[in-house]
């Protein structure tokens, strides 16, 4: 095909996080370039030298305009959907979790309207389970239970197929939604509610780190729209101040 | 999955031929491990040491067993059909030439009766009109046309996860929504957020109604399932607990 196969894959982030292996790197760029998906984010990489991974053959270009980023929330902020990719199997999952095909399917839709985040975790660990709070949902390459650890080249590789394979533009077949909201505003309403709910006493101070990754996923479940998130928000605030101002006046 | 997605894929041969680099031949390993296919060939490979590839991750005994030929014309002698892969572009080609989906879905049906091989060629000149002359067909992956050469390994697991795709795994029933809410629950949810958007002074005593009903389509189209909605209820319920306490603390 000519060019990038669809122009909404300008709209695709392609987000590794904790990469060890410069060369994991390089490969995961070539295949973006071989598949006409061209941003690339790396979270926290740890070879400040990536750019120069000599696996990047046909993607340097792409390998040096990589913008790099110290968290994930700051990684996925425009982003309106932010998928996680995971080989499961070693943890209970706290997620939705979609085979290829069919999570590929809802990225193109989203593609449409919004940016999309996909990420990718380390080649040992894969994405912790800080980083899936940041998720709305998992995908999962449909390998064997066996031996289902892929090699993060080679799974960049197959999720961006899966994405092109169809070939055609899905801006037929979609009906722009509202506009959603981003992972910004999304992070903004998870850390309000989450400063009230530790006003309220909800938060049991040895399970504030669980709780708060739970209040995160929960928040993300919702898939809000930017004009309900605006809302969300605005009522968030108005309570988490009354808490506080009660609280100071119940002090005094 | 348990096992090889389709006992089918056992009359799959992968064909390396001269590839120049063992790294590569161990990535294209591993990925036929991660989709349950077993039978490596290898024609002539650069590299005799190929077989300690430290690439093979989870793939050691796949490799060690991997056949070696000096030609072609053995590698493929025992299948019925022979398929050869491509990126195309820098020559005429005289074979029929298909997508990898459609190449993919007449590979799975040729399984069924016989064996099939599938020949990649050296990373840097692909497979020679010798080795082509072998193949009844091409198949490209579709890459883009200015960047089409696909790094070894992630083209070997591009082709494997497109045979396998549609195999059903134990991973793809699982159930991805959970039950949905039900409508008492959610006007409950309703009815405790209106109390405290009360309670905090968001509601403007002239505006109650008008508020009331935009907050109860705001909770309807967060399409809140059965266990979220249970979470929900349970922050609001401490939040409008510590507002009421708070705001008698404050008031007395």
């Amino acid at each position: 095909m000519a060019g990038p196969v669809n122009s909404n894959l300008d709209h695709l982030r392609i987000v590794l996080v904790d990469s060890r292996n410069p060369l994991n790197i390089g490969a995961g760029a070539r295949a973006m370039s071989n598949f006409g998906v061209r941003r690339l984010r790396v979270v926290n990489p740890y070879d400040v030298a990536f750019r120069e991974a000599r696996s990047a053959m046909g993607a340097a270009k792409l390998l040096a305009r990589a913008e790099e980023f110290t968290t994930v929330a700051e990684a996925v902020a425009d982003c309106s959907l932010v998928v996680g990719t995971t080989a499961v199997g070693h943890r209970e999952l706290q997620h939705p979790l979609r085979r290829l095909p069919d999570g590929a399917r809802l990225i193109r839709k989203q593609l449409a309207s919004g940016k999309v985040a996909l990420l990718f975790g380390s080649e040992k660990f894969g994405l912790s389970n800080h980083d899936l709070s940041h998720c709305h949902w998992l995908m999962r390459i449909p390998t064997r239970t066996e031996h289902s650890s892929m090699n993060l080249g080679q799974a960049v590789a197959v999720c961006l197929y899966e994405l092109v394979r169809e070939g055609k533009s899905p801006q037929a077949q979609v009906k722009v939604k509202n506009a959603p909201a981003g992972a910004g505003e999304v992070e903004r309403i998870t850390a309000v509610l989450f400063e009230t709910l530790q006003a309220s006493g909800y938060v049991k101070p040895r399970a504030a780190e669980a709780t708060e990754e739970k209040v995160r996923r929960l928040v993300r479940r919702l898939s809000l729209e930017k004009r309900d998130a605006e809302l969300w928000l605005g009522m968030l605030r108005q309570i988490a101040w009354k808490l506080a101002n009660d609280g100071d006046r119940g002090r005094n």
